[in-house]
């Protein structure tokens, strides 16, 4: 049975939201830009927030939990954050029946509210370094809305820290951006990224450093999977956030903010799935193997239960698949369409001779096994997946960069993937030129891929590409 | 060092405020009737989380995510269901710099907006049971906020599901009082709690039938501490939701919705608080034990890391507190209001002397212990906190319920805690006599406490208190 799906060389974007709607991902909500996202894409979710969780704790941080509604007023404290938010906000008028004195606006992200408490818990040195993540839901009004890229709600962690010099300040920034998402995205989502800082003009509102995980897609475009900002001392200074240092003086301290949201499920669609959908690292799967019954068989039952059974025994996910009222190519065709890392088809012909047969959905080679030692060859073949898928997107993100030395031809070479040219050969001016043919610097770094220190030192590249 | 807070007997209210602000667990945000939950705070929900949704999943319902706003239209298809919340709505009037056309609340509890979405979902027989867990923020604007208990934004999770049959709705909502919320107060919370059922007066708006757990707080005041809803089938003609049978007719699907919050936390401030603080059952603790160093020596602070390192080793969540410039008594009477149940003193004097002092939170007592054996004893103290905790409260409870025969004297018993009486007594007319007493039935059971098949059952008896 045919795959279900628009290819991608065909139309990129439609076979994006096939496979959402195919896999069981995600449905569009009923106010415009809104997303529900189903079990399936929600599982995977989970398992992404579990990892990046328990790395933000092991960097020292801690979870809290700041309203959904804050002050009109407190956008406004801070002069370029209100202009980077003010066209997305959504804002309530209207509560428990009556007009509200002041409006509220529906967090578009939680720097205004966090900082208006840190200025209350922070008094002395003591109290730094300050270091708290959320998970919440932010909202900022989407014009072309697309789900998990760019919906008017998502779902996100928001990391604030303050440090008492801009040095520490800057190694925490770098930490969560190299410990926790760079690390995250290599080793759960098996997509390889690259690192480096925002040009001014792609920087985050009210920050003097914007760090960023850009990965390239299938179809060789760039999303940015995550920022860690240094926001110097803008928001302690709007927010009168002081602290007594050692030596007895006042000072503002010097802060961060982080995150990463639900547009990383986008990303796993865009950075693995092919022409039959999703490809999932088994680490993110909700179901690692699916054991499909072939036939409606006593024998052919009784094997697939005792071949999930010792999965499981060994900890793997594991689902039986014995609907056998739905034809063995459409529940075949269900289960690459959502991914599963590994599936074992057993059918009473190849049974009688001993053996069945297991599909690696990377690579969707089918070959036999004796039936006693499936289990064991699933379980080699789900160390392979994750490696494997992490390997094919560094090797089409080489195969898709080129480096170029002048704006026309970084613009004529991101129509296929990232162009590299020297930043001196971009400039300031030249970044409005690459907007106007729809391309952006995603980021800076040094020629060998490492962070730089500034903007200002000599021989930086800028990665040039297309971007969601 | 005393205790810095209101002694419970002198304001209960107070008390409960002042542990909420002097442990750190949650502060007032910046818009009336909002939540700041501190790291403290948020910690022990999110091991209350993590018990609820590991028993959510072993009964077989999925995670998903739905969107936060929901059109004004959504609430009023189901007549009951808008007349319940409407007063309580926040409402969205503009978006992206824009009038919105039509109006978006902020979801006050998701019923609307996923049927909606089961309504699309469930086609046949073989959907059923749909089984949708949600954990989410929602909004409803309070007149009379108080942390934890009433917010105008809170988080719950939400359960919502869809059956073939009128019985295996109900089983499944009572598999969700009993197996989740009743095991999580029981077993992790150490909470007892009675369950039975709402009258027709105290229903959720739309239910056919509300089932709850109620608990008697340290001032003999009830706290519903989670209900499960059976909603008939008044959402599945109101959105449309059928499915075609077995047999081949179309039919409406018998549905059920449940849901406990952040008053969680509420509630194990005010079942186990003492005049010291609160007091944490070890498995809800942030920190389990913590080791003190008394005053600063090389060898007190070596002795005190070797405990920790010894706790550690076998899994428990351990700190030790060296700020040896902050005072032996403050640092204590920190702890004590932090509800950490375990506490060990390492001082020089009693360390020369080959001991060190563990304290039982929850029953302040002191004893030396050879610091070998230190470790071992606080693993035992562990396992008794828990249990004791719980005896504690179900003792109270005891206590402080009596059998009357009256509608008055079940309201003056209610003064000091819950009155048993018999229903028929009450009757749907003495409803409004006790409400205006200001007390309320808070459940209906047989009179062994076991759950009533209808309200028509005779001999059945109202719980009777007044309510937080």
């Amino acid at each position: 049975m045919a795959s279900p799906l628009t290819p991608r060389a065909t139309d990129f974007p439609r076979w994006y939201q096939d496979v959402i709607t195919q896999a069981g991902l995600a449905d569009n909500g009923p106010v415009r830009g809104t997303m529900v996202i189903r079990p399936w894409g929600y599982a995977i979710w989970e398992r992404m927030q579990a990892e990046l969780d328990a790395r933000i704790k092991a960097a020292g941080a801690e979870n809290a939990y700041f309203p959904l509604f804050i002050p009109e007023s407190y956008l406004r404290r801070e002069a370029e954050h209100v202009e980077g938010f003010s066209p997305e906000l959504a804002v309530v008028t209207h509560g428990g029946g009556r007009r509200l004195e002041e409006p509220v606006v529906v967090r578009p992200t939680s720097e205004t509210v966090i900082n208006s408490f840190f200025a209350k818990w922070v008094q002395s040195y003591r109290d730094l370094p300050l270091l708290i993540n959320q998970w919440a839901n932010v909202v900022r009004w989407e014009l072309r809305p697309r789900l998990f890229l760019r919906t008017s709600e998502f779902l996100w962690q928001e990391g604030h820290t303050a440090h008492a010099t801009e040095a520490e300040a800057r190694v925490y920034a770098l930490r969560i951006l190299r410990d926790v998402y760079e690390a995250t995205m290599r080793d759960v989502l098996s997509v390889p990224v690259l690192v480096g800082h925002k040009t001014a003009r792609e920087r985050f509102a009210g920050a003097i450093r914007t760090w960023t995980c850009e990965a390239m897609m299938g179809d060789g475009k760039a999303l940015q999977m995550g920022t860690s900002h240094e926001l110097g001392q803008n928001f302690a200074r709007a927010f009168g956030i002081q602290f007594s240092s050692e030596s007895g003086t006042q000072e503002y301290p010097w802060q961060t903010s982080w995150g990463v949201s639900t547009r990383l499920v986008g990303a796993l669609i865009m950075a693995h799935g092919d022409d039959a959908g999703l490809r999932l690292p088994p680490q993110l799967a909700p179901l690692q193997v699916v054991v499909l019954v072939v036939r409606d068989d006593e024998g052919v039952r009784r094997a697939a239960e005792e071949i999930a059974a010792e999965l499981r025994r060994t900890g793997r996910r594991v689902r039986v698949d014995d609907a056998v009222d739905v034809s063995f190519g459409r529940r075949s065709v269900d289960w690459e369409l959502k991914g599963v890392p590994v599936r074992v088809e057993v059918g009473p012909r190849e049974l009688a001779a001993g053996q069945v047969t297991v599909v690696r959905r990377d690579r969707q080679e089918k070959r036999p096994v004796p039936v006693g030692a499936a289990a064991a060859e699933v379980r080699k073949d789900l160390l392979k997946v994750a490696v494997s898928l992490r390997e094919e997107a560094a090797a089409r993100q080489a195969a898709r960069t080129v480096a170029v030395s002048t704006r026309e031809e970084a613009a004529a070479a991101a129509a296929d993937g990232f162009a590299v040219l020297p930043w001196d050969a971009v400039g300031v001016g030249g970044e409005l030129e690459l907007a106007a043919a729809g391309v952006s610097v995603r980021c800076l770094q040094r020629p060998d891929g490492t962070l730089a220190e500034s903007d200002d030192e000599p021989g930086l590249v800028a990665v040039v590409a297309k971007a969601y």
